[in-house]
């Protein structure tokens, strides 16, 4: 029966569409840190909207669950399937559909990697802005349902920030879509904020039209060595006076990423050195900044600016390697972090004394990356840190996900931090457009 | 029986909070330009959220409707009330609640004026971007509901990315309120996007956590004289790529516009007019542009720039004095201005000789305030106009509402040109969030 179901979806799609094989669903089954693992009916590889609809119709008939999937490089288990559910990934569905010619806009097929699209634009002497480590392998579909944020939300937002028109097949198999490339538009309440974020709960993106800017000519690096963290702070408001908007980042590291960078690699370069915090600004904009005259701020000299964000971006991978790291992705106001991080260190060194945090990360947006390394032979008392953690997080007004989103491995984390009206507004909003429970189930809802 | 009922809130809320004589009405029932007149039961006046959900269960005990209003400023009859209705206005929950310390925030009650939320801003040092000619009077609580636009948008995007936290009060009389000033935060369906733009029918927003920048210590204004419209697309294009995210405005000026404010403003300063069409472009940043090298832009010393914008503040006031304008607040992709605004001009002469297009607005957003003027003592053939121009708009992928709404002006516009899932799925969220259409019943949906 089972058997019969897929050979009628088989017999539907194109060749090679639907993968039952072990080996071949390897990929999309498996969570890159095998935090997860899917056992889906098979993974479903559309090569067209109508594909999509094709496969969703074939899903409600057969009440079988989807599970849209991007470049499957999530970090809370948003594209997790069981045995009830297809995986659909629109890999297969990769074309920049175009560039247009003011250069303001571009529209694209939701399995299209980051890097493709960041390529495009490059092409046209345009930027797309999103960076992620993830960039070769994530899809622009998954970037735009999970909000993606990374290095430069500072200066051009988040993900949500750069959607101008979304294509998306509903629930029941319709389409909605609206790709017009317009940045005003207040015709009525405006739909694709419903999707962005989403995390494919309430529908599957299929295109975007996505906001381009002018490559920037100009990317200037600068280093902040500080005394303590309410210093990075300041830091950052001295910085944001100064720079305005052409800061597009602004990274805390702690003294530790330096030196443990530096035992883990051999090729990072030394660095200055002295001091408990590291402030890395970086600054792009169509004019030098060579002429700004700051005593605040060393400035990188171009050639160099790559030794210092090979520490930022080797940190988290370093942090791994160096003992067991245990990870929450975070956001705080920003007059909350130095509180914030003073008091969970005390608290943690009280608790748990052979814990080292290592907090890092988007310091300008709020979003620590507060992760706590043991060494690699510790038992760390994994359930009792993260509680203490959310805790104060919560009682500091910060977030339990700033960027990584939901999924299966926070939802019961925002049932226990959120009020209650909040789940019922997003379970009224889910019941509404998707009453069924097609998409995603058991995902942040 | 009416009177009773209202009696029973007069006595639940402080006094005159509850106004019905016709005198103390006129202000809150009369729209600007005298085009809608409302015959509400009363208008309230909540001190506090908690006032407005006590008006909220009055409603519903009653069978009557919300209409949530802000300063009334709005140009689409979004806040016209009917006689089972009440008119609801925050006016008197106006106190800035906090700047924050970091000074990227500042929380504000929903009946602050625009004008106090921006002097708030300056008075420390900060800077809230939103402009509108209507700063004075209009409410930011309004401003939320309908995602305003304006001169900033360029720099700053809409009202929508300059809100961080919102408390609503949600058709049950509960309270949806998430006011934590958090740049990113990832933790499920973000709420707050289904309440901006929305009109006021989905809750009434009671209190909003409002983003702020450092004060742009320089601001520049340039003119730009061009042959033909394609001409300034291509004026924007340039400027885009010379000077990047600093530019904050970019607004188009027809020739008539020159003409016709020397006409009717005898103070407007003579400028260079040898042009068909002008672009007239600003910058703000933290740093002054004065080093920069252009021959394209003609730089106004900054003791001029004045002169210059008093042409483009004055021009839509001078349109309604110089005879019969017909408004069209329209949004574009780029790449289709310049085709548009010729086609658009070709048909009207043909179809109707005496028109004459008087197109201008924010030209690097796509929006166009395309308005057409007709002698005082002309008999236009509105409809048919508005048909034309819409008809057009729709054929070159634009919105027939860039900033301004649909209310209950452009409702049955929306349903002629959008397709018809978009109306079931905004009907879809209305009717799970209000289902008995308690707020602002018969607008845009």
């Amino acid at each position: 029966m089972k058997k019969n179901r897929l050979s009628e979806l088989i017999n539907t799609l194109p060749p090679q569409a639907v993968l039952q094989d072990a080996d071949a669903l390897f990929f999309y089954t498996t969570e890159q840190r095998g935090h997860f693992i899917s056992k889906p009916l098979a993974v479903v590889l559309p090569s067209s909207t109508q594909d999509v609809q094709t496969i969703v119709r074939f899903a409600r008939q057969y009440h079988l669950k989807l599970v849209p999937q991007g470049g499957n490089t999530g970090l809370v288990g948003g594209a997790v399937a069981d045995q009830h559910s297809l995986i659909i990934n629109c890999q297969h569905m990769n074309n920049i559909i175009n560039v247009d010619s003011s250069g303001d806009s571009m529209q694209a097929e939701a399995g299209c990697t980051l890097a493709q699209v960041k390529a495009a634009a490059d092409a046209q002497n345009l930027y797309f802005p999103l960076g992620l480590s993830v960039a070769e392998t994530c899809q622009i579909g998954g970037n735009i349902a999970s909000n993606a944020g990374g290095i430069n939300v500072l200066k051009y937002g988040n993900m949500r920030n750069l959607v101008l028109g979304l294509e998306v097949v509903l629930a029941d198999g319709s389409i909605w879509s609206d790709l017009r490339p317009l940045h005003k538009n207040n015709a009525g309440i405006d739909l694709k904020h419903l999707f962005i974020g989403s995390e494919g709960t309430l529908g599957l993106i299929t295109k975007a039209t996505l906001r381009l800017f002018p490559k920037p000519r100009h990317i200037t690096t600068y280093w902040y060595p500080c005394s303590s963290i309410s210093d990075t702070i300041d830091a950052y408001r001295k910085a944001r006076q100064f720079f305005g908007d052409s800061i597009s980042a602004c990274e805390l590291l702690p003294d530790i990423a330096l030196h443990l960078v530096r035992q883990y690699r051999s090729d990072a370069v030394s660095l200055q050195d002295s001091a408990p915090w590291y402030v890395l600004l970086e600054t792009q904009s169509q004019h030098s900044d060579q002429f700004l005259k700051t005593d605040d701020f060393i400035t990188i000299p171009a050639g160099e600016a790559a030794h210092y964000w090979y520490y930022r971006r080797q940190f988290p991978w370093v942090q791994r390697e160096a003992g067991i790291s245990i990870k929450h992705d975070i956001a705080l106001p920003l007059d909350a972090i130095a509180a914030f991080v003073e008091y969970a260190a005390d608290a943690l060194k009280t608790a748990y004394p052979e814990a080292i945090p290592t907090p890092f990360g988007h310091l300008g947006d709020g979003n620590l990356h507060y992760n706590i390394l043991f060494a690699k032979n510790a038992t760390p008392d994994t359930a009792g840190i993260h509680k203490m953690i959310y805790d104060l997080v919560h009682r500091y007004g910060g977030t339990i996900s700033a960027e990584h989103g939901i999924g299966l491995a926070k939802r019961d984390l925002l049932y226990h931090y959120e009020p209650e009206i909040a789940q019922q507004l997003r379970s009224a909003v889910k019941n509404a457009l998707d009453p069924a429970h097609l998409f995603n189930p058991g995902k942040t809802i």
